[in-house]
């Protein structure tokens, strides 16, 4: 198991699930999502007890997820409610997996369920915050998703992946800093006296701010377990105090990531922005949204294909240079979950992401 | 293996080799089928002796199936006939598999070809009844030929699978009985007092009777082996004698399921729906078979989804409840003839189909 | 393995790296070919030393392969010539396969570079003559590169494959003659008197000739090692002199054939024709290049078949008739090769082809 399962990862987004169940494989886990009894989230093994169907082919009537196969009714708890003509006190139940809505999202606990604390889901500000806005998405990608951890805790890939849209030869040209403190990595960047990059011209423009003058620019990479990478981004009017700069003299976002594992080597890559300026500008929203998504969409063939040659060449090693500092101490500490999990420890406090 | 090959299959439809040979693998085995000597149709192992090409994309030549690569011609018996420039009487010769041309299909006996009986081959009394007309089709499905048989033996799935066409709640809430009798299994519901669905309102328009009265519904599922099922069907107006009423009162039909094995989880499915009412409209034909076709294609992604779920949790049982009935005997009949297979016994006597 | 590796295949056309780095996998290996320092042709693994990712998803800056992801440097040595705020003395090398760019093509060497010579690529005279015009293209085809030069060294195929262009029934009436002289292998037929078939009309039309009288025919296969077949081919009219007619009496071409192991089951097929007629007629190699394509493109799915069919059926024979000959000697030397190959032997002194 490359993965730690005794944890809350996103499962999927709450529209997903509006109007019918959803089949998703998390943790290598086939699990169906669907809104049970007063709408609440659940997540079950997608397997109907009668004959194997998968449930998630099937519809919700009444809180209960209906078998589209023979009408067996399944409840939120895994236990059969009822079937035409059963009696249904004997069948067997399918695994309930824990699942929770907050912040937005659909958690879900692919582990020991008698493990699972809603406590540990990470606690998000921005999301119940009037001040913030959020836009974002959900991609599929054939990689482990250590890469994508790795890909979003060393941004120099931005100069060369994005490189018209965020990427500029300063982030090459700034160091960056890791730090580690508990079950959190962070690494940061700041560039001073820069140009700002297309992406971020169009965000001051948003912002009512000028777009032809030099601006200080940051990046802080926040990795906390399993693999949430939160990334503090903006830019402010050089020499206004940068990442400290007042609100009226920069633009700044939160990107929002986070990774689930589909199996080993695929994900479930929820991506978003979350923004303090302007966030009731519903077409601001739906703009940055197009145009991350956009932006995160050039990763993917190179995510793939690295995917590929690791697995092409399973016992080559990788370099590990000064920038890729953040993701190796974040798999530091994935290792260590899983070894812990291995050992069966309670599951580790949360970081707030 | 999961299927016996000591038995007739349908191996394809007589239109399949009208202007071609026609390449399938039946039972894993790779063959070709064609029409030879006398337009009588042939399966040959579908390798060609001098380089293995297929044969099937070859065309018929005189009686002999020419290979698409270098001409070697092959004959109905499997040995070849001949080859520019070559002495062929050493070639080696390749498997010919026992088919006869028989009730509007094309039966292949794949398993010891001295074995086969013709008299084996499943009597269809209305396949020659000038009061009867036949429409049918063909569909490939990634699943064990079994899950197959189970459908058609709890026809309670068509209240969901088929809900806008022939399902109806009816269906689940009247009990089924079912009855084995040598080497047949014999599923029945009948259903009183009901409205008719709307493929029955548009068969019963068809037949000149009124779609708005109550009728009464029958549904007579046969499996014989190894894996046929003939479902008598129909509705006749309420009270008038149900499935005993005179024709004048009632519309019927048999749906015609023959069931062979691509391989262990892949399925040709041939269905068709034998009618005795207005048997010379062949616009009628056309309309039955069109949606029947829809209809029937609803199960596919449910059939090919079930079949993944299986493959992901091989040991997990399944439930065997009343409604299941049908396709346990069925299964318990196959079971047996693989073991008497396997145990170098005789192939069973037919059963009329 | 059933390819050697210390010989010259062609690895790409050079129309294929002239804006971009090219990802292609040569026997077995995944390869980079691009343009380093001076436009030469390089060929190296396609790694990043820093993460694995593919280098053929970066570019050319300064006749040096920027990796696409963090902007490593690499040489065409395989050392990493430098990457930003990075010390990349101690960097692993990846491995360089000894390329050269000559006769119209880039030629690589995929084992042991120590004992690459140059000397040993093949010896095109009508590539650098202005007598002579060459058009072609490249096929990837999922089978065993040596059926395609068993495909090459029997051309009864083209009776039945390509029977509306070049095949014809004299092909399969006239028997060939094969002859093998060191690593080389000839198949040769000469057809007299018959009628030309629509392919060769259409050149002889080109040609200024008449399409409308008896023609010879020749056909000339050389093989030589590893896998490159040249075909000499040709019509003239009937009683000039056949292969030996003056120029104003004939028309005739070589068909170029280089195969390409990807592995051990799909080839890279580099197809074309050199004629000696009208060469500057840019129109008629466009015309003549266009036409080959849609022929050769007749031999895909049955080489693709014939190979699923060999490996269903690992360990059934295959006849070697007279017809074969040439493919059977040529399997007999590249067998012969890979056996020295595996002893640690010097690579073969080249054969002209």
């Amino acid at each position: 198991m490359t993965y730690p399962k005794n944890t809350w990862y996103v499962g999927c987004l709450p529209h997903e699930i509006d109007t019918k169940p959803l089949g998703r494989r998390i943790c290598g886990e086939p699990m169906v999502f669907f809104r049970g009894d007063e709408g609440r989230v659940a997540a079950l093994e997608d397997w109907c007890p009668h004959r194997g169907a998968p449930l998630s082919l099937g519809s919700v009537e009444n809180g209960k997820l209906v078998c589209g196969y023979h009408g067996l009714a399944m409840g939120c708890s895994g236990k059969t409610a009822h079937m035409p003509g059963q009696r249904v006190g004997g069948f067997p139940a399918v695994k309930r997996y824990p699942a929770v809505e907050r912040h937005g999202f659909v958690w879900v606990w692919p582990g020991d369920s008698a493990r699972a604390d809603d406590a540990l889901i990470p606690d998000l500000a921005w999301a119940s915050d009037p001040q913030w806005a959020y836009g974002g998405g959900l991609y599929h990608i054939a990689c482990d998703y250590r890469l994508m951890v790795d890909n979003l805790m060393d941004l120099t890939h931005e100069t060369y992946v994005h490189s018209t849209s965020i990427g500029q030869k300063e982030i090459d040209e700034t160091p960056c800093t890791t730090r580690a403190e508990g079950d959190a990595v962070t690494t940061s960047r700041f560039m001073q006296g820069i140009e700002a990059p297309p992406f971020w011209k169009m965000a001051l423009r948003a912002n009512g701010l000028p777009d032809d003058q030099p601006v200080d620019r940051w990046q802080i990479c926040r990795f906390s377990p399993p693999s949430h990478v939160m990334i503090e981004v903006g830019v402010a009017l050089a020499g206004r105090g940068g990442y400290e700069a007042p609100d009226e003299a920069k633009v700044s976002s939160i990107v929002v990531d986070f990774i689930t594992p589909e199996h080993e080597t695929s994900i479930w890559y929820f991506w978003g922005m979350a923004r303090r300026f302007r966030p009731d500008d519903a077409a601001l929203t739906a703009q940055i949204r197009e145009g991350q998504g956009r932006i995160f969409a050039e990763d993917l063939e190179m995510l793939e294909r690295q995917q590929q040659n690791l697995l092409n060449w399973p016992q080559r090693p990788l370099l590990k240079l000064n920038i890729d500092t953040g993701g190796v101490q974040a798999r530091r500490i994935i290792d260590r979950l899983i070894a812990e999990e291995r050992a069966g420890a309670e599951p580790a406090a949360s970081v707030a992401a």
